[in-house]
């Protein structure tokens, strides 16, 4: 079991009974890269409930925010309270989050029962889908109904971070003369839902017959049944087609619900990746702090050329020294 | 030591007596992601020789590719084989890598005494780091003088593989009314040489001096010697200040070979980042795979929340089950 400090239980207190300012303030220490908060990190997951995160992501430019906001409203008109973590990556040149701070304008601002936080990897090396999976451990152990995960998805982190979703909602727009571009690795294998947003745009119809021809030839076996990902047409602007997303939404996590076998080869997929970026998390601290598992005594016959990097590699995942 | 089969021992000779259709051919088995080449790859860093990887990296529009050009240019005047790894991040969405083709179009296609390769994450998760990682094992086997490896350095991956290089340049260029953005955690902490490129721009003194006193806040101490790293005024579309660039990369080279301490310390530096780039795609492998370190017995404990995943992920690399 884990055992906490008294300060963290107190922050686990106010969190299990939806202290959104604590939250707030948890959130901000994960993002600094604060050490010491496994414990409480830990005692948040076993608190955790069911799973209720959606991943909604797509390229730039296709209306993930827009889309993002008139779901929180659905959501919150079938009275839902939601949380929401934007994670933009952000060039180490260029800097700076977005994507929740234009989700805060589109509206929402001043729902008490609606928490919106933005992320982003600020030119840090490393360790942003680490730090996601760990903020959605807080939100989890929270009462929120639903909390929804939005990445632009341009990168390897942010395709990592939609694997911590239950449900995976892909996001595309039909540009003049563009073919489907969705049939990329990673992302396609994961998503649950496709939507076309911007559904007035003239060439939204063929898109969509694109897309759906596509979606037919990857048809996946579920347990004892075929699961065909539902095409949803949207106008993420004026809120066309959000309702039916909503709905296909539910209905997967009711999918998901009556199919324990599925749940669980789900949950282990997730699981999986999450470990990966906790090792991995591990490791780069361990190398920043200069000692512990790859002391200089370590590396010594792998500069001498007596060793290689690829053996040091596998003694560490066996265990050896 | 490592055993080699018949043929993987050609493909050692081969490489390292300087094939360049070898080498091609063995990175696109890397690219692929081919299984069974840690033994090669473990015989050819065994047969590297001194560090000669130059990192060349900067914003998306900053003028690498060109600079790349006429460094080459330089190089190849003063009697060095030259060998390029243009390392471009891709979206999952948008797909290709153009860094190399850029390159390839500006020259040096026909000269037998310069290697150019492109590599693309193409929308694959993960594993850019360590496939370029394992693709320099590859060139410094090889009879190369120089290794330059440019990526736009926009996302994680990218600016991991910088920590491969022996020496950093960090290509920047000043934007109107724009302040000097390099000041980011990551990159700045191991840039050796800055460029200030399309130095005819009206505010490139501006936007030099800026970063001239950036860069002296950030003096290191090196040794028993303080470091300040240069920064050299380029405009690589006609080729000025290249020369003193590649002067510039040729002192650093020297000073590291002058200073033993400086040199082990360095390459402690990047052997931990590579280490920890074989870890990950080890383990990511091995998640692919479905079994192994992570099967599902493991995972039932943290399914039922007995367990959580920090726990998980230490066991492992402490090597318990």
């Amino acid at each position: 079991m884990v055992q906490l400090s008294a300060k963290d239980q107190l922050i686990l207190d106010a969190l299990t009974s939806g202290c959104v300012r604590t939250c707030a303030r948890l959130i901000s220490r994960i993002e600094r890269g604060e050490p010491g908060l496994v414990e409480l990190l830990r005692a948040l997951y076993m608190a955790g409930g069911s799973e209720k995160i959606i991943g909604i992501t797509g390229p730039p430019g296709a209306g993930k925010s827009s889309l993002v906001a008139k779901v929180i409203g659905v959501l919150r008109r079938r009275g839902n309270r939601v949380a929401v973590l934007a994670v933009d990556p952000s060039s180490p040149f260029t800097g700076g989050a977005i994507l929740g701070d234009r989700l805060r304008m589109i509206g929402h601002a001043t729902d008490p029962e609606v928490f919106i936080r933005s992320m982003a990897s600020r030119g840090r090396l490393g360790g942003l889908a680490k730090k996601a999976g760990d903020v959605l451990t807080v939100l989890s152990a929270m009462p929120w109904d639903f909390i929804i995960v939005e990445t632009v998805g341009t990168g390897q982190s942010e395709t990592e971070i939609m694997h911590y979703a239950a449900v995976v909602v892909l996001v595309q727009t039909p540009m003049a003369g563009d073919d489907v571009q969705a049939a990329k690795a990673g992302i396609n294998e994961i998503s649950d839902i496709y939507v076309v947003n911007k559904s007035d745009h003239p060439d939204a119809d063929r898109f969509r017959r694109q897309l759906e021809a596509m979606v037919g030839l990857g048809l996946r076996l579920e347990g004892d049944r075929l699961w065909r990902p539902p095409v949803v047409k949207t106008q993420s602007l004026v809120g066309e087609g959000v309702d039916e997303l909503v709905d296909q939404i539910g209905q997967r996590f009711r999918t998901l619900a009556e199919s324990p076998e599925l749940s669980r080869q789900r949950f282990r997929h997730r699981l999986r990746h999450r470990v990966v970026e906790i090792v991995r998390e591990m490791l780069e601290r361990d190398i920043q702090s200069g000692n512990g598992m790859l002391p200089d005594s370590r590396l010594e016959p792998v500069l001498a050329r007596e060793k290689d990097p690829y053996e040091l590699a596998r003694e560490f995942l066996s265990g050896g020294t």
